[in-house]
């Protein structure tokens, strides 16, 4: 090693001692002939004292030095209590520039003003600034955590092709042609989730991966074409097995990254009920402002708008007090989500209902509506009525909404919970349907011979891990019975052709004895984000890309040459095997 | 879990108790009326003895099961010491069939007539071979022992893209077309290796990753086109500490799957001396025959074939008894190498020399040459005379060959050495040099500033480890200065446009500052191989495609219809950015 000590390391301890140091220059400080530095490497930093000024004369900022000094405790008055090198100085006998820095496209320390763009572009730099280092070694230490405890369940770690075959997610895949194969391509896995299901019928029992994931899906602003996922399958197993575990794995990574215990067991919701008083299926819990189903209180309404299927509504404390122009905003917020409006009744301090509803309603209603939402004085009501899923949505929404802007969310608070029991499927809009989680997902156990009967109302054995309002992980019980999977098939009008051609492999494998097997991913960008208190994956993602696929760093995608194209095989013709397949079977 | 105990876990202590078993009917035998089944899962097997041939009437191979039973010990003689559960049974009182299997492709015991197609296709099966399933998990653990031992010495674990863009390694990138970005196209990475030095650069000082890396090569025996490596890097450091790492992670994993404890400090044999005396840079040193150079022995010879720039020998023990067919084999097999031909000379058991070589050497050299090459009577003496690189490599295969051929390699033995001081450049054959590792690899200290004066002597800062003959790790101390980095691109006759367009980002970054660093990556597959005392790097990949890229499992790659194709923007035209800035700065 070049240094002898990491600069973060000294303490009075090593006052007296000769030591040489290696990092960059973090701060600079010149006083009458004696210029302080402050080195900085990835354990932290120390001062440094030039007592000739020609000696750190030609040192810039984020040069990379080497120093040799002695340790001494810093003169009365001068220590830094908010270092933890900040009782010591290293005062400076020898100094070595090991490579210069050109002037910095934006300054290391403070990030205000500095575009992301510029910050990606740059991002070696950007990585220099303490907290953006600190987020990538939360991420490894969370990382490490986590291969931990899957040993210690006795877990083994597998590794799945990432060069493979379509699979049947729902985005679109990333494709490769292949040159020694002109005409046919890989395409990039959007999970593992077949191969992890085959290592079941395989008898490992017990897998996970810590597994890169590609989804070529439209711009969204906190999504990236590849991710990773903490992906687990296990055998002889129920939910409550995939539950203990899943908590045991988040709980070890929340209390040794950050400190916090989980609450274990966790809370379980149904997503019916997670639906019913929350409008999502990933209910941020860190505040309350329930919705109230409103339905049964219109049932003999003579307004209009508010006969319907279901009517809900959910209040804004205070929110009477909003300005004719807020009240307009969220109308225009409503209709950007794609309702119609935001109807809604305010509540006077006197306790009178206000705004363009209330006339429309009938004494009785007037009367009991405030303490039927659990309105009081000062608070607005919104509504949202006409078809429960739609109207129930838009609630969510603005429950969500009233939170932020009400301050009802406890940034520093931790709310985690379980969803299950999801619908197997839901309407696909054209008189069929999709399935819910996919077609590989079981129904729970009472729905096992009955759910193509009632597919809209058949439950899954699902469960998504919630935090903060953010679904951080979701599984199954899987399907092991080809019988099963043929009736989960029929319900979403999947034929036999199709299902051949798009997993044939998986459905050949379950012909030889497969077990009874579940499992689960966990969104590990999404995951290290909360750990960091980031906005966004990026900050947890060491290259990330632009949410057009862009990455401002290397300049990828680029355009390829003729010869390129020509070598890999773009142009060679398929045979549409797959097509031919389809059509001899139809 | 649907068991309460493992198969494998059951032992006399368990005597007595009722427990629940899951797993795979591995073996059934009949004995008149009462029916003993091995019942197989991830843990091992135990005997289930089922009293009424009716309750496992309906068990076949590979049928997955659930039993009820009581545990009792074997009775006298029928123990089965070989087993870990061979004291004990479970005496069956419920079964129930979790479901079935169609008749077997193969029988899961035994791998005789097997073809690898049929394993790859039906893997699932494959592994479900105790052996196979070993392999994997013997992965696994030395993949868990890596991260322990990366973690220990304070590296972070930093993911890296995967779609990224063409990195220069000399191989051929896959490609994947940008929906998003028609005409433009990610390519996915050889190997991390920008990205990790700009991670140093960024400061991050010891960065680790279990990384996929992708090449798109031409068919070999043992290639995957995905392949896996343990790629460090690490700042302020020298060679020693790159090679004390990997001697920690290295003797870790062997001491803790196998058992071996790996003798360090490693030896370090320079390239030379190991073409010199082993015909390879990677040497297998678990046998001698070591080459002997004989161009001062043959300086004044009037054998026109040996007036050559190289001579040299290898001795083959007893090789002297070989039928003029096993001789004219050795021809055959040199010209198969590209070679002439194979020139020996026979030690007859008298001490006289034999065979076509003989009688053009003068009498000393007939009466120094056994000697010399330190061969005795019934001794072989292969010849190679020539330039002395090619000349070196084919002894050095013959030495392997007779390792082979004379049972000299004990294949329980274990042999690692580091490869040090290779040269930095070779010819290209066209009057140029090419990097022997690649153009960012550092001059040894002694080099720094005359390297490009002599391209042919200059030695690199780069270290190999070997194990057995197979290189399983290659690093260096990397160029963080751009002046000599632009010393290196001069030599290898890149010009400022090309290193611009092809890795324009790292010389950017290398403007601020960046740290001396250096790193290795270790082949992860091979690795794994070697610790299952497997043949392919097949054997410890769970889904491994065959040499042209096919997998037999899920049939990847496959056509594409003329719909994706469209949507994926594949026949977009490429704006040429890349060849119109080359041909704007020639």
């Amino acid at each position: 090693m070049i240094r002898t000590h990491e600069a973060g390391s000294l303490r009075e301890e090593h006052a007296g001692q000769q030591v040489t140091l290696a990092g960059w220059v973090a701060r600079r400080r010149d006083h009458g002939g004696v210029v302080f530095i402050d080195l900085r490497d990835a354990s932290g930093s120390s001062q440094v004292v030039f007592r000739e000024e020609d000696d750190a004369h030609g040192l810039r900022a984020e040069y990379c030095v080497k120093v040799v000094g002695e340790v001494r405790v810093r003169p009365e008055g001068n220590a830094n209590p908010d270092l933890p090198t900040g009782s010591i100085e290293v005062v400076a006998s020898q100094v070595e520039v090991l490579s210069e820095s050109a002037p910095l496209p934006f300054p290391i320390e403070g990030t205000a003003g500095v575009s992301e763009e510029a910050r990606l572009k740059y991002r070696y730099l950007d990585i220099r600034r303490p907290q953006v280092a600190q987020a990538m070694r939360i991420r490894s230490k969370a990382t490490y955590l986590a291969h931990q405890v899957m040993d210690e369940h006795g877990f083994n770690y597998i590794e799945t092709p990432t060069l493979t075959r379509s699979t049947p997610e729902g985005a679109r895949d990333f494709l490769v042609p292949v040159r020694l194969q002109p005409g046919s391509w890989y395409a990039l896995p959007q999970s593992p989730q077949l191969f992890k299901q085959l290592l079941m019928v395989a008898g490992l029992e017990r897998y996970y991966q810590l597994a890169r994931c590609f989804r070529d899906e439209d711009l969204r602003a906190d999504r990236q074409p590849e991710f990773t996922q903490i992906d687990v399958e296990m055998s002889f197993v129920d939910q409550d097995d995939v539950i203990a575990l899943g908590e045991a794995l988040i709980g070890r990574i929340w209390k040794e990254t950050i400190g916090y215990e989980l609450p274990t067991p966790l809370p379980r919701m149904t997503y019916w009920d997670a639906m019913a008083r929350y409008g999502s299926d990933k209910p941020d819990l860190r505040f309350g402002q329930e919705l109230v189903e409103m339905t049964e209180f219109f049932a003999d309404t003579t307004f209009r708008v508010f006969q319907a299927p279901y009517v809900g509504a959910v209040v804004m404390p205070g929110g009477a007090s909003q300005s004719r122009k807020e009240l307009d905003g969220w109308q225009d917020w409503a209709k950007s989500r794609g309702a119609r409006g935001l109807a809604y009744v305010l509540v006077g301090e006197d306790g009178t209902l206000g705004g363009p509803v209330a006339k429309n309603l009938s004494e009785t209603e007037t009367a009991g509506l405030a303490a039927k939402v659990g309105a009081g004085p000062g608070d607005a009501i919104f509504f949202a009525a006409g078809a429960a899923s739609a109207s129930r949505d838009l609630l969510g929404a603005a429950r969500l909404e009233i939170g932020r802007r009400c301050g009802l969310i406890d940034e520093s608070a931790w709310n985690f919970l379980w969803i299950v029991d999801a619908p197997m499927f839901e309407e696909d809009g054209d008189g069929g349907w999709t399935a819910v989680h996919h077609p590989f997902t079981g129904p729970k156990p009472e729905w096992a011979d009955t759910f193509q009967d009632h597919p809209g109302e058949a439950l899954a054995y699902a469960y998504d891990m919630v935090c903060n309002g953010m679904e951080i992980g979701g599984g199954s019980i899987r399907i092991h019975r080809a019988e099963m999977q043929q009736r989960v098939f029929d319900v979403l009008g999947i034929s036999k052709e199709e299902a051949e051609n798009k997993f044939g492999f998986l459905l050949e494998a379950f012909k030889y004895g497969p077990p009874p097997h579940g499992g689960i991913a966990y969104g590990w960008d999404r995951i290290c984000m909360l750990l960091v208190g980031g906005d966004s994956i990026r900050d947890v993602i060491a290259f990330p890309k632009t949410a057009s696929g862009f990455d401002p760093l290397t300049g990828a995608p680029t355009p390829i040459t003729g010869e390129q194209r020509k070598e890999a095989g773009v142009d060679a013709k398929s045979k549409e095997a797959g097509d031919a397949k389809l059509r001899a079977g139809a």
